[in-house]
């Protein structure tokens, strides 16, 4: 294998894969990334969940392929000089990269060992804007859950139907939907996708318009973005039943301006420490006024809020975090809550936007 | 105590006094921050090493003074909206902070179990630019010691004598050394100022040609910055005759872009990984051509950058970690590095400059 390319396009490249390399194994081959080179130049990382190719564009001089470690190959390329850099492998797997007036010989690993991506059948594919997935799954992922004892909560459901996409993600204390119209598409997918997957795919789309395709099969999903394809495994089971928790029914509502209620929210969760987690705020909600209190060992806070207030006076607590991480979400400026009892859920909704709801539960006092 | 003052200028005081400030202490007193109403609004913050006092412009209402914990209150104040702060102790020591919609009540402690600041004499006093104490930290406190078998190397000898001022730093395997002159001084100074003390004072201090006040006793320092002053321990025992070490013979010397010979010893550094601290770098100078390389398990580097080579071929190696820290630490573009013998230190001068003089021990391979 004998190839020329820009530090700057394999440096992209690098840091693309990397997101599918773990970092501690037992088994060294995935620790490295794997460079092919034949029609054109391709590096792999592969952690067995997920899988990334990259496509670099280079001056393929001969064709050959060899894994290297990922960490000391990223190392080394990042801190070339801005300039041409080859790579050659000579006898046993022996990597040579120049560039400019440093020489690296570095050891190598057998290509032989290093796993395949799965392939992907291109039956079932939809085409969307890169900027909505990542906009899709940056306001839902906050809301998948850690908690490997259900594993099926640990990512996010993914459906398509009747020209309509929806993220859901739910940990049993709150959930983030978030839904776009597609155009042109009649392929329908219910499949939940691991948490960990769409994090790094968030991280490797870009804000903009360009469209990405999507195939899945029963069990594996693949991100087409151009030069660049990613496939994870899908989490088996049956999701959970969300659609009868989203009511419309309220006592009270109020609209309220999103980063108003957000920095209270955040001041009165300075008092709550780390030893103090079961610690609420509490909302007491009154015709247009809304304070939010809390009160541990430290002292007390109280916050006045404007809010435009619709039905009856309630008091209600909830886990700030929670609602900071919902309000930091959302990008729109005012907001709707919806709540229904003083121990059930409150409803979360943007004014201006049909596509997001939220909801978190109360914590009993 | 009541007292009126701003936000940016409260966040201002208590980010500079928590620099003194201990994070785990058994004397929950120490953990928080004492303010003071009197002929102005004071804050101080004390871990029994290094105290520090802030003058915090302000409206007193009324005299009195508090302790409150410094972490709790940082992050209140800090997270407040850009407007006045009221500041309240009521019975108790019960302190109300309210800042627009904002109202907090946070226990207090009694400020009668805070450690007082100690006293320093004037006498002994010299002025000096903030700017320039600010460098000459910054460009030695990389040598300090961290080692607490040798106290006395933990901490920079800090010498003023003849018009001049002089911080050294030893850590047993490199010396930094960087001196400056001062006019119109008659005071001598010969102390030991502990790393953590000068790490602090160089995050305070601005790069600007404002005077600060150094004063010191035999086993204190002061250093007066306006609204601020730093009070710390001074290290006792005598320190390193280092003078000897710092030779002018040789047998080599090359002159070299730092730049290029900083980024040849990091990318030869990169293959050496955490289990191989004890791979150094090797230097083979010839005439006006020098080669670092570095050899290990993960496989071999060789750099190869023009020199201007005055006196014999070496070979020579290094722990790549002291000369990386060292070219970090210079501004200048051109360094001269001298060469004694092949097992002995090296000493690096920037060319531009007589102000700065670093000696590296060489490694036997």
């Amino acid at each position: 294998m004998k190839v020329i390319c820009s530090k700057d396009n394999l440096t992209e490249g690098i840091n693309i894969v990397q997101k599918a390399v773990p970092t501690k194994t037992s088994l060294p081959v995935l620790e490295g990334i794997l460079l092919e080179c034949g029609d054109n130049f391709k590096l792999t990382g592969n952690d067995l969940e997920i899988g990334i190719e990259c496509l670099v564009e280079a001056d393929i001089k001969e064709a050959g392929s060899v894994v290297i470690n990922s960490r000391v190959f990223g190392d080394i390329v990042r801190k070339l000089p801005d300039s041409e850099v080859l790579i050659e492998v000579k006898e046993n797997n022996l990597v040579t990269i120049e560039c400019e007036n440093s020489y690296f010989e570095i050891k190598g690993l057998s290509p032989q060992g290093f796993p395949a991506l799965p392939a992907i059948k291109k039956d079932n594919a939809f085409k969307i804007s890169q900027k909505i997935v990542r906009d899709m799954i940056k306001q839902t992922i906050f809301a998948v859950s850690t908690d490997e004892n259900r594993p099926i909560l640990t990512g996010s459901l993914v459906e398509c139907k009747d020209g309509e996409i929806t993220f859901v993600a739910i940990d049993g204390y709150r959930l983030a939907l978030r839904k776009n119209r597609i155009d042109n598409n009649s392929s329908e997918l219910r499949v939940v996708v691991p948490g960990k997957t769409l994090n790094e795919i968030s991280k490797i789309l870009q804000p903009e318009d360009d469209e990405i395709t999507i195939y899945s099969t029963s069990n594996q999903i693949m991100f087409d973005i151009g030069n660049c394809k990613v496939v994870s495994r899908l989490i088996e089971g049956e999701y959970l039943n969300y659609r009868s928790s989203i009511t419309e029914d309220y006592e009270t509502k109020i609209r309220v301006n999103k980063n108003d209620l957000l920095a209270s929210i955040e001041r009165a969760s300075l008092i709550i420490t780390s030893d103090e987690r079961r610690f609420p705020v509490v909302f007491y909600i009154e015709e247009d006024k809304m304070v939010v209190t809390s009160s541990t060992n430290v002292g007390t806070v109280k916050e006045e809020i404007n809010v435009e207030t619709d039905g009856n006076r309630i008091d209600i607590g909830f886990n700030p975090r929670y609602f900071i991480d919902t309000l930091r979400a959302i990008d729109e400026d005012v907001i709707d809550v919806y709540f229904a009892t003083s121990l059930g859920p409150c409803i979360i909704r943007p004014v201006e936007s049909d596509n997001f709801i939220y909801l978190i539960a109360a914590v009993r006092r």
